[in-house]
């Protein structure tokens, strides 16, 4: 069993970097407090015997040593980075939750024959720089490294400049690492494990998911002025298009949601009708069908109403992956492993993208997951109990134990 | 007549100061280019003989003498900030068209009664601080002048501690001047003159105008993991309120507008169901009982709307006034003028709101309107010609010397 309350503390530790306004963090991509992030990380790594590789996607790689020098390496790990009104495990328990089983390796002396590696994958969150799951898709060929580079925030900053203004852009190529396996412990960020009073979900597959913006454009004038029927308000459009997302979605329900969270309105004065809207839908379904059907439906209905409204509408995909199925051997040793240690559990589906679902492409792939408070998370509230924390880290140390070999 | 290419190239000087990056203005209030701005005018006015008043709401009074000492003076001026994509022309043209009646009378050697001062008021656009028109509601009693200093921008900064920074706080106490009269030149911001060929608006009304500022809550979650019934998003009722804005208006169509030009969605991340949607919604009618049924059926419908959404809703009223009925005799001065001058002209509701509305409260107050291409302001590409400028100019003339005496 791991160290539940070391496990806790280290969690709490780096929930003090890049500290929220509710309890929570804003610790995102590229920023200063992640370069800070990192670096207690790293400290934390290099005082458990570890030695830290880095990429030039700044992903980062801790590596456990194993007894045999040819074994390829169980990779373990999830992101730090957060949500810009995120919760304090999003992310942060995969990596640390890797970082103690390599703490509880250490202190039973144990060795593995395959070394372990814990790792904290590069703008895993998407909200700085989308898409989601960045680095991880480029580490997986997905995209390309300097396509992934030349993302820009919103403040117009590229990828590539920040993290070498950070300090964290390594020298070893991306993708360059061959894995034995890959393991990663994340909250639910639903309501299902809780509302069942089950310990663990067992992750057997991931929903995909489609980010389409839509670039909403009629005119900015006068809002006192301008009589009704000329007006050519992209605001209203896209307040249209946002009842069809929700009516999309609910026609596929339980399978699929759908929402905007993302809308920029031009030039956002009170007394001028929007002349330009830019915001993004977000479907996800584990059915790649219905994640089609409703790219479909939604291109088609918002260009309808568009076109009836005197407005135009452009489309551009800014994320985007299919349903996952993880690999049969993974999961059976997470299950496994549930089991021997009488945690109850349940098989569950990913409501989110993780890293673990671009490394599946690459690697055998699994996820673990404990409940959280509500189901809430993307949300500085975001809650887990100590005692969720540790099962599903113990969970993850035996799977881990069981595949990386004695 | 008042010299019609001295006008234009005043204006086009004018424009250099906040250049937009579609040939139009960005020279919001009390921002450095404000201050420029003023400096220009200031510049201008005293190679005009004029001696120039400043008061604490940072409003400028440029005084050309009048031959009777005791007579009050003659007013005439608009405003020199812009919306954030605004024109060249919106409120720069009436202040602009005063100093050049005062340029036209020196050059005639022309002196009047009473003397005539030309005015540029703070913060006419409102969207940097709302409500719009605040330093001329401040000099007529409309709002305090405390309260007025306290408004703060969207990055938390203060009207009062921005007006000091810029360097153009007066000590002039704000409405201790009294006037013989006000005029106000504008362009009309509407399609009206220009669709009906006529050089000359003569403004009878006003139209009045209630800002709603609506603050919808939700919950902030997961936009994958969340599943459809348990969401409360926040920008969805948004969406449904601001349908049912363009309804209300609608229904009273063409005696009301509606629409909402400012809408801010927290936190803004493509992956987080909004939790928190403040948007403005402006409507506007000749008619005061129509404005309040706008009110009314806004408040039950969002209400309504968001009860039904699990979604809490608060309004908070951010800016309004009333329909405004101008002074008798100084639409008449103005009427006349066109007539004399040969211009074709017609009565005309104002759409938008005016420092004159205001300032309607305290002094006898008129407009006059010239026409702008396709009816179009609050937008970088709003223009009129040089003909239409200077058509404006002659009447304002015409009306302040018939008022101000020879
Ligand atoms: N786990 C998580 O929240 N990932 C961010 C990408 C997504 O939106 O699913
Ligand atoms: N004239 C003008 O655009 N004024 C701004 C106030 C309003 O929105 O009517």
């Amino acid at each position: 069993r791991i160290n539940g309350d070391r496990l806790w503390d280290s969690l709490m530790e780096m929930a003090q970097i890049g500290p929220g306004v509710a309890g929570g963090n804003n610790r995102q991509t590229l920023t200063d407090e992640d370069g800070e992030g990192r670096a207690l990380f790293q400290k934390w790594c290099e005082a458990a015997g570890c030695e830290m590789g880095l990429d030039s996607m700044g992903n980062m790689f801790a590596m456990r040593p194993g007894t045999d020098v040819d074994a390829l390496p169980v990779y373990v790990g999830s992101h730090l980075d957060t949500q810009p009104t995120g919760g304090k495990y999003d992310g942060v328990l995969g990596v640390l939750g890797g970082l103690e089983v390599v703490r509880t390796l250490n202190d039973l002396g144990v060795k593995t024959k395959h070394p372990i590696v814990v790792t904290n994958w590069t703008n895993e969150e998407g909200t700085r720089y989308a898409p989601a799951m960045l680095a991880s898709g480029v580490f997986a060929g997905v995209h390309e490294e300097d396509w992934a580079k030349d993302r820009v925030d919103a403040k117009g900053k590229r990828f590539g400049d920040e993290l070498k203004r950070i300090g964290w852009e390594g020298e070893e190529p991306v993708g360059s690492r061959k894995m034995h396996a890959f393991f990663e412990l994340h909250i639910e960020q639903g309501p299902i494990l809780e509302a069942e009073g089950k310990d663990i979900g067992i992750v057997t597959h991931g929903q995909g998911l489609s980010w389409m913006q839509l670039t909403i454009r009629g005119k900015d004038a006068h809002t006192g002025s301008t009589p009704m029927p000329m007006r050519k308000n992209a605001g209203l459009g896209m307040a249209k298009v946002l009842q069809l997302v929700d009516e999309i979605a609910w026609s596929h329900a339980p399978h699929a949601v759908g929402a905007a969270g993302h809308i920029d309105v031009h030039p956002n004065s009170r007394n001028v009708i929007p002349g330009e809207v830019v915001f993004t839908v977000d479907f996800r379904s584990p059915d790649l069908a219905v994640i089609q059907d409703m790219e479909a439906r939604l291109k088609e209905g918002a260009q309808a109403i568009c076109d009836e409204m005197g407005l135009t509408v452009e489309f551009e995909k800014v994320g985007g992956f299919d349903p996952v199925e993880f690999d049969a051997t993974c999961v059976g040793a997470l299950r496994d492993a549930a089991e021997r240690l009488g945690y109850s559990h349940r098989d569950i589906i990913s409501g989110a993208g993780h890293d673990a679902c671009w490394i599946n492409r690459v690697a055998p792939t699994a996820m673990v997951m404990c409940p959280c408070v509500d189901g809430l998370s993307h949300n500085e509230a975001e809650e887990i109990s100590k005692d969720w924390a540790a099962a599903g880290a113990d969970v993850l140390l035996h799977a881990v134990v069981e595949t990386a070999g004695i």
